[in-house]
């Protein structure tokens, strides 16, 4: 038996194409497009290109992407100037500071000088705190978009037993929340987890969040078992999950690949949250 | 063989002591004690006495409290005057607003106007988000407590299986993040839980908070594991936890009673974040 793959590129492509045509409308009743600024610090090449096509996904979905690029040299000071000129610009929804900033920049002090309700992101711990508290809010986009993936297999997640590999404050945290809110039983399982394969081996859900290549094997996933693999991992044969795939595709029910699962989602829920924004600051339902 | 009980009330009273050698420390650097404010509407008599062994256990321990008593039809504006005056007072280092407040009271507003920065109660999204990022701030009292009961019996979690029965805003998600941030496995169980007792049955600590009174059976309770149960629930046959404690007392290597468990604790708390506070505030160590 082999599992349902689950197409994240597809699922990521309708919800862009329902981002834009929500723009439409935003643009005819607030007459401007909702804008997403992008701060870009140096010249890491990974980050040149996620902002790349952040920019692009941003522009075909009818919105405003409105890039600062500045040299690697730019000091603390300087970056807490333009997040105050974005904070108070009526056209900028969204404010991202692409991370990682160079060594000599106080990236907290960056990342909390973002207004809240234009921090798309989800980072601010104003956000974090509004998740928490069952506030509406920014949910961090990959969580966000693991929590749409998984809803693709199973329309309601209530009372299932899930398993978060990974306690990060951008992934497995906010991930352990949102499957809270869903109603799961919801395990955090880390690098102290004694006895890891036996805690995943009793979950419905696995999601993999830790930057390890291949951890999780196949034999630790339960029969049926829907495994999120958020892991993206440079090795010599290319880009691998935090899961074994070739083995968990075998027992679970269904599987994200990698690339080609989360990935694509957190794009189209940066765009879902810049949208909302607009939306919330413009008063437009 | 029977449990170890956990002394609330003499860990507690560790605490307190404590605290009141710290605040003559603070006193005498400060020029001041800490101010600890409380404010109650109407007269709940539940409400009543919580105000009142609050004041004396702040007096009790050389700290100022400062007690705002209002009618029953207080309305907002008056209450959100009244936390912004107590926000701007310097001589205020914690400001609490006594719950329930009437239901003519927006409550979520006067909370969201108290400054995160004299938030002891530790209640603030602010303040849930500061706990959920690993940033310093003010950890609701009853889960810290919890976890000062939990290092009672063991002086490191890291590693242990944690179950925590209830997701409430205030004891249950507050209480998953200190346990994972211990390195505990933690999971999160609740009413749409499917396997309740077998959940629970795989725990090394074990905190029981949904206010069902005897809900977590003795046979519930893993050998030798560490029960905490932060119930308070009024029967015919007195105050009783969430946990059977005559069936769980038989299997648990420890576990604390109701009433003299948790209960103690959370005041013990509420005067330690308070002396932080005015630490924090004056730049005293």
């Amino acid at each position: 038996m082999s599992a349902k793959i689950i197409d994240g590129k597809a699922i990521a492509a309708d919800l862009r194409a329902r981002v834009a045509g929500e723009v439409a409308t935003f643009r005819a009743a607030a007459g401007r497009a909702p804008g997403l600024a992008v701060v870009l610090v140096g010249e890491d090449p990974a980050s040149s290109v996620y902002v790349r096509s952040k920019g692009r996904a941003t522009r075909e979905a009818g919105m405003e992407s409105i890039e600062h690029r500045l040299p690697a040299d730019t000091d603390t000071a300087t970056l807490l100037a333009l997040v105050a000129q974005l904070n108070a610009d009526a056209g900028v929804d969204g404010i991202l500071v692409q991370l990682p900033l160079p060594a000599g920049v106080d990236t907290q002090a960056v990342l909390l000088a973002i207004d809240p309700d234009k921090d798309v992101d989800g980072f601010h711990p104003v956000n974090a705190g509004r998740l928490a508290t069952g506030m509406p809010g920014f949910v961090p986009c990959t969580p966000l978009g693991c929590i749409m993936l998984l809803k693709s297999v199973h329309p309601t997640l209530s009372g299932m037993d899930a398993v978060v590999v990974g306690r990060s404050n951008i992934v497995g945290k906010p991930m352990a929340q949102l499957l809270i809110a869903e109603s799961c039983t919801v395990t955090v399982a880390h690098s102290r987890t004694r006895d890891l394969p036996a805690v995943v081996r009793r979950a419905d859900i696995v999601v993999a969040a830790v930057g390890i290549a291949g951890l999780v094997k196949g034999d630790w996933i339960r029969p049926g078992a829907t495994v999120i693999d958020v892991g993206i991992n440079r090795t010599d044969t290319g880009l691998v999950g935090d899961v074994d795939f070739a083995g968990a595709v075998q027992v679970a029910g269904a599987i994200t690949p990698v690339p080609g699962g989360v990935g694509p989602m957190t794009i189209a829920c940066l765009l879902a949250n810049t949208l909302d924004s607009a939306r919330r600051r413009e008063g437009v339902a």
